[in-house]
């Protein structure tokens, strides 16, 4: 393909990596799936894993916004991969996709834990690992078997996926 | 992205699509699960599903093959996946890579069939999905979370994974 | 062993049968998943599965519970499976061990949801069906891998199990 | 119920503990799962695991009968489950169930390994935990949400199950 570059992951928390808990009933975070799901799938891409939050999108904030920004622009690697939660997915990526330029970044997530029987996540993933090593710079969403530039996707509050607009 | 088009998605059997026979302890074939795999996922792409064949890659001769190369020829779309399983899949690969033009086939599998606890499958079906809707024409295979051109890949027989040549 | 009866499983709802909803994010019931689970395990026992409700065991009411007892009470067969909650399991327990005389019923449940990764669903169903096909009338609770008389036995609210006292 | 005794858990084996290679395409032992099983269900029953072999109950030989049988007789609990391949379950619990007195042994298996999506493993355990603790002496079988005394039971080669006699 081309020479092999580095994938940065950057964990950001989201529905992929919630975990039911059972005295609560609750669905929380106690640690980030990501290196479990990648060693299961024998991944072999170049990959450097760095956990900056987790959180549900729902609780983030415009600093929490702001960090992911600085992270994908100071880290040494083009290719970057964010995992994030689905419900303002697509207001991260508008604040990279403004003010990134010369990397690649992909942002992707689930609408089922990966924790959870029939979840979307490792499909997911693995549309992100594809698109970050393929696409041309910029910040693109990959959900729902499909790619989405930035500027140019939305949620569906009724159905929960993610189109075109 | 580009406008949407219309993915086909072949499939041939190979160890994704296998399963428990718990009657005779073997690994059997009985129906393709990408159907159920693409539902879980609810993969909104384009998609039309083709069982051509349900074999392990080591029963398959040129004839299969041959019938793989002419159905990719044959359909109307540009966009095609083949699932296929990973003993021969490099075979295929090349079969495609020398005869076929203008189209981009991605070539994926599992080494753990999709019905299995800790299955690489979604994962696999993720990688096909980006490269197929991001590549240039031409023959690629997804495994590993790499994408391998036609011509240089083989698969490491100590380990099962795909390595570039 | 014996000759063989038929057991009723009284379906009441509870974390067993709970399921993540993708686009709320909450813990819901659509269906019950019992005819799914006796299923795949290749149960081979005379069971009639009846679903009274589907219900979060908190939000149960004196109404419910008597019309779980009246419910044991009217049906023909003399051994009983009844899914339940957790968090007011005992509680049920206690009206039935009180008031129904000359059946075996043994309440069950689960902490993690039957539809999510790493449930205990299939092994507490498990235990319930043999403590029903083997203990004497009265009254029991299965959870933990243990079997519990119906008042000596409590729920831990910090740990989630269940214990005698 | 009965003051509480300790089961032991003998493991010998057979398709619960099975796992797939993706190397070589077949069904091997590395290690036995029980521990995972035992801990995903947060079983607090008082439990000793001895793994004695890991074998396809195929290749059991009379020895290792022999084997098993002395376990049983030399350990100190009277509560004994033991995890065992299902094509000889049969012909061990015929050699335990002549030669041993004053315990209870509950032979289990499965049809589809624990580690393989689908199986059956974790509701015949919890199949075998209730029949230990709820059963007086003798040896039996627990497949298929079905008690069998050892003197009454095969299984059947066409669908795999366990049948009385």
């Amino acid at each position: 393909m081309k020479r092999e570059d580095t994938i940065r992951v950057l964990i950001t928390g989201g529905t992929i990596d919630k975990e039911y808990n059972p005295v609560t009933g609750e669905l929380t975070f106690t640690k980030s799936h990501l290196t479990n799901m990648l060693n299961r799938v024998r991944c072999r891409a170049k990959v450097v894993l760095e956990e900056i939050m987790l959180k549900d999108s729902l609780q983030m904030r415009s600093e929490d916004r702001e960090e992911i920004l600085k992270k994908c622009i100071d880290c040494p690697e083009d290719k970057i991969i964010v995992t994030h939660g689905t419900d303002t997915m697509v207001e991260t990526a508008q604040i990279l996709g403004k003010d990134l330029k010369g990397k690649t970044v992909v942002l992707v997530g689930a609408l089922i834990p990966y924790a959870f029987g029939a979840s979307d996540a490792l499909f997911n993933l693995g549309c992100a690992f594809s698109a970050v090593q393929t696409l041309q710079e910029g910040v693109y969403i990959t959900m729902n078997g499909k790619i989405f530039s930035w500027d140019r996707v939305r949620k569906n509050r009724e159905s929960g996926e993610f189109e075109e607009i």
